[in-house]
């Protein structure tokens, strides 16, 4: 039977500013992405999201960002290899000591933003990240882009990796997603996006803006958990794998 | 045989800003209190300091403290228990990151600066760090103003606890510290200074300024890493130490 | 003529992180007090917000705070009178910045949250507040609780200063609010509060919860800005006083 | 006569944190800029510095940067043009309330690190920057690397501008710096560059590495503050150009 894991990136909320619709995602996903304090979230936050992701049985995830809490770790930075190993160690260690508190064990990390970007990329920052996650914890799985330098520098360094893909953007014939600043950057409706997972989940395949199918790994889809729109797309794309029989659980 | 640890903050750098005599005052203690990044430290400085500490063999302590960097943590804020016991965790387990990554354990935890303090007479704060500390890892030992709520509270926890004591303070009848305001907070001499140290770890005992003997435990000495004279003052506590036959070991 | 001001909090949005309702709650207000990027703020919502309030003619505060962004600047942090001098310098010049390059000026200055509490009390506090604002300008009024350390020190100091009073709050027989730990802190309806604006504003006194009347001077009130409930209240307060022939503008 | 401005990056310590000979070269230069708390430089830190700038007659100057005091700023970082203009106005106004709480002006803005040089291609960025400098205070002067486009920024925004030479550094055949990466990148010796400093303030070229003499105006030469090194060359450099009897004051 196909499975597929739904990861949503949770805990984004800092001091008295809330972002997201964690309560009521989180029944809808089966993997959490715990922002880290440095591009959101903070100490607090952290335990209060850890604590409903293991209250609803959702895997729990490090979400390590870059130190650029105002501009949500969207923006680039030229951080060196080192310096991006550190500051991963540094952020999926603090969720792992709230998840000690708790009584249980991280499950994967997935870097965020701009940091995801760059190590989709970068060999030499997707390899930084990949060993300090097999430095704390050989047996985390490592999120990252489908095809990315990130999913092979998992697998160079001996880890369990998860291929991610996106309902809603479109991909060129090789594999990339389109860029969005091109206008035909997102499917148009829910119900292409539904499609497209469907697709990609069951055949392992997607159709390219110029009409070619191409092979990709899909083995966890990127929900979004913001905007208005977020949940009740969610709740499509859930019911409409659950039809077609795909069971809906973290790797 | 008498036996006591000499303990130092450490790791108290942050980006190209120096601060301390780490590499210098290393080889001279048995234990290392690591800054965790909210009163000074980042993930690199961390890095680097854990593995020198490694090298030499010194005990490896988490050392959190208020989110204050501009103020180096020596400013009290008024946090919540709950707060406290959520930046305990984070910084902790950040440090516990970095020490799995080098294949090694931390030892203890040693609240820095306003948060040491207001935990010596806070008891709801002492009670929340030392269940952070527990929670996280119940065969870490909490390091403490000797006689403080902190100490109590780790005893309450279940923790190990280590007392501690300064060798250049001058103490009150009730086993307080004198007040830094007042004018005979300090010994005048560095012969006093080690004189008071024998005392303390060998008599379990200390001479108030108003004559009276207070005993005290005295598990480990707080040795300042900064400050021109911080280096020759530790080498002769340490010689003191040792020339009386006192073993200088973590606990 | 009567007159009073009508102040509200604003700009306390940080990157992409949204608080309050600024956009509603410009045209009701009299004058908007700006968070500064320590306690809220960054600089691209600093100008914008600015640039709102000058398009309704609403008058230019600068609203200081703690550097303490995760506890938006409701902590009390024991910062000495010079930290607070340099803190509100720093904070208030740089909002001057956008007045400048807006061609326009700065009105007023309202410290915040537990700098405005710690600056009621504490005449060391207040004094430093009042006189980095003299530096910067002395033609800027100074907002502080009414009857407070802080209005003293604004007088002292040859500002001139505004005195604050709460609408849904209830008062003691000296004059100070009801601390916020008791039952009867709130006044419990809409109707209640807007009575009580009115009574103080006309009056100049307000009824203490025992019963007496107090003394009291009413230059501006603090319309919350955040909450459902905000909008309705403003509406109905600004329509009780302007029915009672009260004006409604900034000193 | 000819004449030369020697600036110097000041005021980047922060909190305890100590960087730079500020003190000991402050006397041996013309202008100083100001870090302004976002690569370095806290409140306190920015007052004093300006104080013991204005006790010496020395320029003074705001020294904005990137929001990356971990990176002191050195850190490219994809911020938008508006980005740049919000936080240079910020900077620079900070500055400004203490330069008019010290009944002072500022003469000069000159970027920091990753931002100076990112603006110095980066034609969108440099336009941000000098735009927020006119919008400020037209009167500024905007310093920034001979022959870029943060000069050529400045002039097209109508500031008067200040081309800025490196006494130590090399330069190619098309006016640029040699890339750090490069062997040759720096003067091997001190007279070799108290020789460039004088022939580019007198002759206003440098000869390249490749041996064309190119052209470039000279009108303030970098004097770094911080190293051993930096006071007894800034000494040399001094003396050489007033033996020369070149005039060392900013424009």
């Amino acid at each position: 039977m196909a499975q597929v894991d739904l990861n949503c990136d949770m805990g984004e909320s800092f001091g008295i500013y809330q972002m997201g619709t964690d309560t009521q995602i989180m029944p809808l996903v089966s993997s959490a992405n715990i922002a880290c304090g440095f591009h959101a979230g903070d100490p607090s936050v952290m335990r209060k999201t850890l604590e409903a992701a293991v209250a609803q049985g959702v895997a729990l995830g490090a979400h390590p960002g870059l130190p650029d809490l105002v501009g949500f770790g969207r923006r680039n930075m030229q951080v060196s290899a080192q310096e991006a190993y550190d500051m991963v160690v540094y952020q999926v260690g603090a969720l792992a000591g709230f998840a000690k508190a708790a009584g249980v064990s991280l499950h994967h990390v997935k870097p965020h933003g701009a940091l995801y970007n760059m190590a989709a990329k970068d060999k030499a920052l997707a390899d930084a990240i990949a060993r300090a996650v097999r430095d704390i914890d050989a047996s985390l799985v490592l999120y990252g882009l489908a095809g990315s330098q990130l999913i092979q520098a998992g697998k160079n360094a001996g880890l369990r990796v998860a291929s991610e893909v996106f309902a809603d953007r479109t991909y060129q014939a090789d594999g990339s997603l389109t860029s969005r600043s091109q206008p035909n950057a997102l499917l148009q409706s829910d119900e292409e996006a539904v499609q497209q997972v469907l697709t990609m989940v069951t055949e392992k395949r997607v159709k390219a803006v110029t009409g070619e199918w191409v092979s990709l790994d899909a083995d966890t889809i990127c929900i979004h958990g913001d905007g208005a729109h977020a949940l009740s797309f969610a709740t499509k794309v859930r019911a409409a794998l659950l039809q077609a029989g795909v069971e809906i659980k973290a790797m």
